[in-house]
Formats: structure tokens, sequence, C-alpha cells
């Protein structure tokens, strides 16, 4: 984690975000500590698991119904004397005799000699016989051992933040525990003497604080453990005080406001003495952005603004925090816009979208002030840099929030 | 919650998830609790949240720049006296002079009487004064109040589950609390002679319990609370006990196991004489399926099979709960099949399969014991009743698990 960005003058998104994943790599060597299957659910599997028996483990029966030879049933109908019945859950009996037939309920032991099951819905009981009215192939009905997997095959590789299907297949092999990475730990400082916490009156000039909260929630929702959310003035020392608290305590570090051009950026004056690299990246909203590694830890300053706050998020941290978290990639597809937009040149824009069944309409405009509107996105429309507009109806890249 | 299922006779998959359905719809009206925001990440809101406040709340500046009349800066380049600084935060000032420019950052009031803000890019600083190299029209880089969303206007719709988009915008309002339903509350009993727990030899002819691992993973996954899982023997005093605990507990109860046609089967024999309907869907895994009310509570017996299970809740019982918990619906798309199957006619299958770039590729054969290969499908491929083999390259639906 000693590694510095490869360079400051990194400007386009895709250059940046590379300089971000870059610093954040090193991330992905966490610790790993050994957590049961059933408290597993959404962690990041640290080791490739192997099954440890053949499944099934014996050959059993996948129906009701009656274990028999092939051959003995060969012309149906016949009748055949029933030599007993195992449910599942017993233990294996003796060979089955020839000539006889044995009840089998479904995942029972199929006995040494039998080689087929004819299901109980084909078959006629009476007494101790059993006239089996359709015969049956060698091997129909029957499961034999490994044929789901084999002792010592893959079941779930390494780097994989397990979901229900995993848990189900881990369990199924009686895999009690399972080693996981620790979550990345997620620090968030905001900045802005203009910020108030919810539930208290505005007074003039103020505004709510919203980042923390925001980035607090993404973090989560993305497989972080979300160690301290903090606000700081815009008095340098506080926010010295508080960033020191945050890479102590953290993985990874996020700020918030005080990055722009402004004569008070407590954010940019502060981390670019430490060395932190500080400047725009062509797009819209989210363009001032700084980028530090402090005592060790990176720390990445987003813009102020709700709505850049976010979309810097979804841009530059996301995508390679699913990846330290084992998650799926963020999706992304190409539709048809539902209404023309238009966009600044030089600088890619990320809009809010809805998508609707035939295409993604926008949902507010390009201000990066607009955050009331994007809980009414579900995606964010990538328009290029190049482009400055868009006929409705022209296919465009959404990414899914 | 005193509804019976409409029938007896429910036999499509469509038609038995429908009856499902109907039973579980009252689990929609659950008690509301008050949640603080930040603390509602992923909770069903519980009613229309409308914004308290106009945002922006007043006029300001979405440039790091100077606040000036448009008039006075229509013929550029034009040097104007400083009335001052506002930063993000500061009170409002008195009205700007005329003829003058006001510093202004970004997020900061714009005084009465200025109209547009000049970026910080196109002026030249002189002590006093300030050179503006670029005119800018009335109304450019001015947020107006109320144009993000206006006070009483709706933010969050009643019925979602908060995304972290939703808590940015609520933030950004200072909603400090939200009322929430409480998560449904889900009880599992397995049953089996046959299961043994992870991490103990398995003995001949016994398996691992994995069913109530699953389900509770698989229920954790789309929004349930669960509140228990048991296993029972296959004594029915025992799985009567456990099952009278679960109805206490929760506000739905699934079974596993005991539901086929063999001689012991423990739920089948219990629920059907509290009234429950038994008896075999058209599908495959799956098939024998259960469904009773038990003290008011909607017990849904599901096969004993791991796959059978997992595909039972996929098919069944996963659109309700998704439904109920707010989030957004199983999706559902068409693809071409990647390899050719076959499928027994009269049953509608739903194979395990995993999503490629050109398609679908079924994992696993259609044995309702593959539960290891269940760990690699990322699909269920829906295989219509009726269709009894699929060429490769023959579209179909596919729903993701």
């Amino acid at each position: 984690m000693n590694s510095r960005p490869a360079s400051v003058s990194a400007r386009t998104v895709d250059e940046y975000r590379d300089s971000i994943e870059q610093l954040l790599r090193p991330l992905a060597a966490r610790p790993v500590e050994s957590v049961s299957v059933p408290a597993a659910l959404g962690r990041k599997l640290a080791a490739d698991i192997r099954s440890p028996i053949d499944l099934p483990v014996f050959r059993n029966s996948a129906m009701d119904g009656y274990a028999v030879r092939a051959d003995d049933v060969a012309v149906a109908p016949v009748t055949l004397p029933l030599a007993g019945v195992v449910a599942a859950g017993q233990p294996g009996q003796g060979p089955l005799p020839a000539g006889a037939a044995l009840k089998v309920m479904t995942g029972a032991p199929i006995p040494p000699g039998a080689d087929c099951v004819v299901p109980v819905e084909d078959t006629r009981r009476d007494g101790s016989a059993v006239t089996i009215e359709r015969g049956r192939g060698a091997g129909e009905f029957v499961r034999e051992p490994g044929t789901d997997v084999r002792a010592g095959a893959l079941l779930v590789p390494a780097g994989v933040a397990l979901t229900p299907r995993h848990i189900a297949a881990l369990a199924a092999v009686g895999v009690p525990a399972v080693p996981v990475f620790q979550p990345v730990r997620a620090a968030v400082v905001t900045t802005g003497d203009e910020l108030v916490p919810a539930g208290r009156p505005l007074r003039s000039g103020q505004i709510y604080d919203s980042n923390g909260i925001a980035l607090a929630a993404a973090l989560a929702a993305n497989g972080a453990a979300v160690v301290s959310v903090e606000h700081s003035t815009d008095d340098p020392a506080v926010f010295r005080r508080l960033l020191s608290a945050a890479t102590r305590s953290a993985d990874l570090v996020f700020t918030s406001g005080g990055v722009s051009k402004g004569d008070f950026e407590v954010v940019k004056d502060v981390l670019a003495a430490q060395g932190g690299l500080f400047g725009s990246v062509a797009v819209q909203p989210g363009g001032p952005q700084g980028l530090t590694v402090l005592d060790g830890v990176p720390v990445l300053s987003f813009p102020g603004n709700p709505v850049s706050t976010m979309v810097s998020f979804e841009v530059f941290a996301r995508p390679m925090l699913r990846h330290l978290s084992g998650l799926p990639p963020v999706r992304t597809s190409e539709v048809p816009l539902r209404a023309a937009v238009r966009s600044p040149a030089g600088r890619r824009q990320f809009l809010r979208g809805r998508l609707t069944d035939d295409g993604v309409e926008p949902v507010a405009g390009a201000g990066s002030h607009l955050i009331a509107g994007m809980a009414w996105a579900d995606v964010l429309i990538d328009i290029p840099a190049e482009t400055t507009e868009l006929a409705a109806g022209a296919p465009v890249r959404v990414r899914e929030l």
C-alpha cells in the first residue's frame, strides 16, 4: 500500500479510474477468518473449496418405488415377492435376492444386486408381493455415487461472494465452515461548514449533510464494512484530526467536498500538502477529484455536491469495490435513448436515467445538485466525452445503479 | 390470514404459484416501525415520503466564480469592483450593488440583484477588482430554489426497498427517519431421519442436512427475517412440536421433505390431517408440494431433495417474497440455448443454467439431487410443460437466481 498514483495527469474517466484501481488492488490481500457456512452468506471466499465427499455418497433411489433387477422385470407385468422396505436414512441392506423387489423411498440406499427402480405409480402391491406393470432398464431412477460431485472436485472457487446457491452446495457436502476475507473497512469524512444534520432547521445558506449517509449506504450495499462516518468543518485542524482517526481504523477513506477551485478548499489544501494529487477529470458531474495515500491508506476525495459524490462513487470506486468484495461486476447494456440530450464537449457525462420497456429516459437535468431526481433513477446514462448531442432513439450505454 | 387455498386441483406451476401468492398477500400488512434513514437501507418503505423542503433551499451558485448582473457583463472583457466573497455555508448577503461582482463558491447563496455566475476560469483577479473575460446570460450557473424537488413533492414512493440512491435523496432533504415495514418473519423446519448436521461423519444411508441452511440463506437474500431453522426427525410428535413453535414466532413457515409418495411422509401425514393440501404440481424438479394454513400461518411444504427445495423456493415463493419485501421482481430474459436438451412431457422443467456471452448452457442434468451443479448456475432455464426437446440455438426463457 506504499504505491503512489502513477500519474498526476490522469484526466479521462478511464485513466483516473485505473489510477484508483491500481491504488486499491493491494486491498485484495485482506485478513482471512473462518466463518460457519450459515453465517457466510455474502462473504468473499478466500480459498477454493473442494468437495470432501462424493455426492451422492451412496447409490440411492430417485423415486419412491421398488428396487429390482432390470432382468427380472424385462417382461411386464410380473409379480415379485417383497424383500422388505427401506426409508431414506436407513442403513443399506444386504444384497437383493434374485427375483425379489425391495420397496425404497426417494433417497434410500439401493441394495447390491438391484440395478433399477420401478416408480410406485407403475406397480400394484398385494400383501407381501408387488406386481410390476412396466419394466425399467438398468440404471433407471438410480442415482450413482459421485454423479453430482466427486470427492476432491472444485465446488466453489476462491474469490466469489457466497450466494444462497453456494451455501446450499457447501451445506450439501457437509462443509461446516469456510475461510472468508474480512470485508474492506471504509471510513467517510464529509466536509463543509454549510452542512447541517437531518432533523434540524436550516439557517440561511445551509443545506443538509447527505453525503456521509449516502456514501455509507453505497459502501454497505457493495460489500464494505463502514467503520466511521464523520463530518468535518472547513477548519484544517478539525479535518486533519478526523482524517487521521479514519486512516487508523479503515483500509480506505472517502472524503466529500473541499476539492474544487474555491478559496476555502480544506480537503485539497490539507491533502495536497501530504502528496495528494488533485485535479479535474473530464467528467460531469464529478470533475474535481483528489487521490492521496495517507499513512499507507488510500484516500479518495470526491466533490461535495451530492450527485457528484454519488456519481464519483459509482464511476470511480464501485467497480473495484465490488471486485474486492467478490460481487458480480456492475451491469452495463446498450439501449435506445427515449429523449434527445445535449452534453458539453470534452467531458464524459453521466446522466441519471430510468429504464423503460423500450429504452432509457433521462430523469433529471445534468445539474450536479439534482439529488432528488437520483431517487427515481435506476441507471446512469454514459455519454462519451466527444458527444455533444444525441437524438431520441440513439443507442446509449447505461450502467445499473 | 384465514383464507384457505382456493383449490386443491392447482396443478400447473402458474396455478400453484397463484394459490401460494393469494395466501401470502395478507403479509403485506405488517407492523410499521420508524427507523433512522442511515439504518433504513434495504427496508420496505411503508408510506410515501414527500420532500419537507424545496431543494435547493435557496438560490445558489453552480460554480466557483463571480455572481454578477448579466447586463453588466454583456460586453466583455469588463472589469468590476469586488463586493466581497461568500463561501458555501455563509448566510446570504444583502443585494449586489449595480456594476459590482461578488466572489461565490459552489453552493454559496447568490445575492439579490445578481442573476448569473461567471466561472472563475473566465475571470482574472486583480486585488479588489475582477476582469470578466467572457459574459454570461441571465440564469447561467445559478441554481434556482425547488428545481431539484419542490416542498411537498413525492420523493420516494411507499412500497420500495430503500437503496443507496433513496437514502441519498432522503438525507438531502433532511428527513431523519422513515416508517418501514417489519420484515416478513420466516421459520424453516426440515425433516428426514437420514439428515446429519455438517461436520459429523456420515453413516450408511445418511446425507448432510442442507435444506435448512440453504432456505435460510435464500430467505435472508430476499428480504425475510429468519427467526428459526429446526430439523425434525420423522416422528410426527417431534414434527408437530417444532411446527407449532414455528407458527407461533413466524409469519410464514417452510418445511422440506416428507411430502411425496413414500410410506413415511411425516409432513404430509401431519399437515393433511390439519386441512393441508398435498399433491403433485406439473413441474420438475419439485413436483410434490403441500400448502397449509396452520394457526393462521401459511405453511409451504417443499420436497426434500436439495435441488427440489431450492427450485421450489425460486419458482413458488421468491417472487412473492420479493414483492412483500419491496425488492425488484426476479429478472427474466429470453436467450439462445447453447446445447440441446430433452424434457419430460407434461411437466414444466427448470434446468440449472449458466449465462455465457452468447446464450445459456445447462450446467447439470435434470436430476433433482444435483445440488453441487447448482453452485455453478446463475439462472434457471424454464422449459414449458409441452416441450419435450429443444435444439441448440432455440430461444429459452431464463430466470436469474
